[in-house]
């Protein structure tokens, strides 16, 4: 139910979606949906949770990562389980980054984003000082093209079509560290 | 007007925003606006066409460099055009970003995004072919996260804020094209 209810406020908006939209779409009366849920704002809280219980596990992982480990490979781990979980829990991201804090739920989950977001940029922070990462650009503005990157995936991949989600999570981590040309390739230095 | 109109329609939605809300925020009346427009899809119509204009130009701009251009230098040229044009003419661009299709001018609009994104696309196969971009992932998946970069500044880029867009169009090229790490910095590939 939580799945085809994340579907719909995905498709229809959530604030235009109503419980008895929810039942028509599982075939189920009104009554039938409040027997398993209490509120509609239960189901999104309950999706909102999916998807940031997942990125904070995320993010936890790459920052408790053995001593010794780089801030770059922190944040390259960081990176890669990110984009992992958006591909694995993709419509719970989607409507967690459609969230613009219209109440008490979306709002306790913003609160959450910017936490998770909070941590990935002082790893970037860290990555920059200790010479790892390119220092003509402000570590705010890389933190920014970083979630860009990574957060434009919902725009575009669809589960189970040709692009294997492991595969995309290294492909991903590797243009935004390593960029897009050939590491044995023509030097690609410099502007326009 | 323009402007203001491309304002309410992105912070409203356009299909939320009537002539009236226009004429309100505009402290006109209704016919003094249908004094200077024909309809709402006219002024949708405008927008839209200010944004693909720009980024039609940016690409042609750099498809048309003088012979003996690589395809790689066309298409950093292509990616630092086209991030200008979408920092100089950001509402424009987020209306456009948003557009799914549902009337004539929709349609009309997305097929114009959809020829610009071929001959991107075109570019990037070039550059892949010509050997100077990242063989181990396909041109596809390349364009997707080119793309995905670029437009993901509608989310967070806010004119007269402190990142120069001229600069921040020349570091989005810069990290798309040679990634975060340090071009003399420790040597950052393979995964995690």
């Amino acid at each position: 139910m939580l799945r085809r209810a994340i579907d719909l406020f995905n498709t229809k908006g959530y604030d235009a979606t109503s419980i008895g939209d929810l039942a028509k779409e599982l075939g189920l009366t009104k009554s039938a949906i409040y027997h398993h849920v209490a509120s509609k704002e239960a189901l999104l809280s309950a999706a909102l949770d999916e998807a940031l219980d997942g990125l904070t596990t995320a993010v936890r992982t790459a920052t408790s990562a053995a001593p010794g480990t780089s801030a770059l490979q922190r944040l390259r781990t960081a990176t890669e389980e990110s984009v992992q979980i958006l591909l694995d829990h993709l419509p719970a991201v989607t409507l967690l980054l459609r969230v613009r804090g219209n109440s008490a739920v979306e709002l306790e989950a913003l609160t959450r984003r910017r936490l998770i977001g909070d941590e990935l940029a002082t790893l970037v922070r860290a990555a920059v000082d200790e010479g790892s990462l390119r220092a003509d650009i402000p570590p705010e503005v890389i933190s920014r093209l970083l979630f860009g990157t990574v957060n434009s995936l919902v725009e575009w991949y669809r589960p189970g079509g040709p692009v294997d989600p492991t595969l995309l999570a290294r492909w991903v981590t590797g243009v935004v560290f390593d960029g897009l040309g050939r590491p044995d390739g023509p030097a690609t230095v410099g502007g326009t």
